[in-house]
């Protein structure tokens, strides 16, 4: 109340905050050169403040809490950032380890989980006052750390080639460890009802597929052998699979070190098709309703979007929005995607009908791009 | 800012809305009898305020804007209302029919489109101001109505037995028919992808589907004859669609005048199993993952809740939340959910990983319950 008091008295107009601000068309825009994050109102094409301090985004991420006001934000330092997006200001921050690669909330809100390199392992804070209430050390470097319904998070360890289960339903967690995933698990996707968790592999030539809707989930080789017989690009960047598309009853997922994306039945898993793509896919991400998926690529190819086409499955758009396009975001519906365009300073927001060029935000070297609607989701 | 002003300067605290409102956790519900709406908190599990005014509400529904402040509620009298849920106050008001059954919100936000009985036909409003846009006259009773991607809205006409598309994205509305749906289509829904739509037929043992990724899609009847040599009962309610369940791969309807719900391959559209209920289905809401749908029933057997295992299909929770539960609403990761039992005057809520009571509400013969979190869905 304090602020609202001066400014009633004062009769200045707020600065910042609005006093009633919805919050279901919010995003946030990670500035990583500048460790900041810009406000943006995704209904205006606008941005509408700008949250600072929160030191190294290089690779951040981050997950909104049920309500769309606080963002848990996860630096590539290791810093745990709470932020709210009314007020525009850090809430609380810790340093809980050295080096961090994501993070999930709970189905309940009740939970973040961060996902660690140095040192590995998970650990687990209470989302209102970022205490830690539960350390999972594992021994490796964790990846693909995504949350389930019943209050359960899931990842995946690096060297060991194990998926765990976290259920934090009970007083401690309850750990179930699943061997056998493969080599190298490097990230990880699970699919919106939570059930189909599929690992991406750096050490063998397939990924790893499971059924989390079985007591004990046994993991199942998927894509067997797709880039055999031929020679691996040198991998530029690791694609990204928590941007993983489903598109009319098929997977598309980003092929390492290849010029393709790969079709899967979401059903059997089977293989259903390839994509030749004009570069190493780095993001493959459906529309909304699943009719296209929009791709970027891996430097030097950088400056490129592809559409996709899920039922042809061939390319219907192809076009340049500038340099460094390192990630999309829909909105919930699917209307318009926005794109950071980083060396170009820039937001550029797109209708996916017409692909016409909407608006042009400036930010200061923007990468990932979260909208509010994020928090109804799971899996995000 | 008036009401702030003045509240700053005489210090007084402000009743109802509060300043910093956060609306990603907010809902409606509908007090069908004093024709007002109850707001509520999911978070808290509380309600927050009480707006009034709203005529004749029964069988009333609504839609929420991309940013989750305003609703536009339909209700049975014709008449269609704004409302602001961080003011808790109503916006605007029309009576834009003389009977009304529900409406829909186009993808992009700009338009809500209401369906009527009296006269029939559809009406489309500009969301701003609710002047109104676009007049469809049908010359029969429209059901069914949804809002698909690419601003677009599908209904159906009882009388006709057609399927219609208005495609708002022009100047003036571009319309595509669809005839031979089957007589009198009651209710349909769209699948979350707004593509598959779904009439529900009350005079003809069949559904039928349409796929609207066709460029003029074909009906195909779907379960025909699925109440075949069995008398069917006396319908005490007809049951809804559009609290439609897709679970693991396949949808979950309610039988009219049957006791059982019916179990459809998502992709083939056959059947699949059925599974015996309590008493004529009336909503079979899957929870938001898909492993359990909720059913509720008709007068006189409408105390009384089934869960049902989507992999199983088998009953595997059933219990009596109390006297007339109308409808139910998962919180949108599907960790609790909310029933509006009409005869108590109460909300009820439940987790629905233990199935315990966690609250109740005290509201005005609740029927319709909607979070903000539709929003952000097609088809809702």
């Amino acid at each position: 109340m304090k602020r609202l008091f001066l400014a009633a008295l004062t009769g200045l107009t707020l600065a910042g905050p609005s006093l009633a601000q919805p919050t279901g068309d919010l995003g946030l825009i990670v500035e990583r050169a500048s460790g900041s994050l810009l406000v943006v109102d995704q209904s205006d094409r606008a941005r509408i403040g700008r949250i600072t301090g929160l030191g190294d985004l290089s690779h951040a991420s981050l997950v909104y809490s049920p309500d769309e006001r606080f963002a848990y934000v996860f630096g590539r330092d290791g810093g745990l950032t709470k932020v709210d997006i009314l007020e525009q200001s850090v809430v609380n921050r810790v340093m809980q380890a050295g080096n961090s690669i994501g993070g999930a909330i709970s189905d309940d809100g009740r939970f973040v989980a961060v996902s660690n390199y140095e040192p590995g392992g998970v650990r687990i804070f209470d989302a209102d006052t970022l205490d830690m209430v539960a350390d999972i050390p594992t021994g490796s470097k964790t990846i693909g750390l995504v949350d389930i319904p019943g209050t359960k998070f899931v990842f995946s360890l690096w060297d060991e080639g194990e998926t765990w289960i976290a259920d934090m339903s009970g007083e401690t967690p309850g750990i179930t460890r699943i061997p056998g995933m493969g080599s190298n698990p490097y990230d990880a996707l699970v699919t919106g009802d939570g059930r189909t968790y599929i690992a991406g592999l750096f050490g063998d030539d397939h990924l790893t597929a499971l059924d989390l809707w079985q007591p004990q989930p046994e993991p199942k080789p998927i894509l067997d052998g797709y880039a055999k017989g031929r020679e691996g690009l040198p991998v530029y960047k690791m694609p990204h699979l928590e941007g993983w598309a489903q598109a009319g009853g098929e997977f598309v997922l980003p092929a390492v070190g290849q010029h393709e994306v790969l079709w899967v039945d979401a059903r059997s898993l089977t293989e259903t098709g390839r994509t030749e793509t004009y570069g190493q896919p780095v993001f493959a991400m459906s529309r909304p309703d699943g009719r296209h998926v929009w791709v970027n690529f891996a430097h030097p190819l950088n400056d490129t979007i592809q559409v996709i086409d899920s039922v042809t499955k061939q390319v219907v758009h192809e076009f340049k929005p500038g340099p460094g396009v390192l990630h999309m975001e829909f909105t919930p519906r699917g209307r318009e995607v926005w794109l950071s365009v980083r060396d170009a300073g820039k937001v550029m927001v797109y209708d996916t009908q017409t692909f016409e060029k909407l608006s042009e935000i400036d930010a200061e070297s923007p990468s990932g791009i979260f909208f509010t609607a994020r928090a109804h989701r799971t899996g995000m």
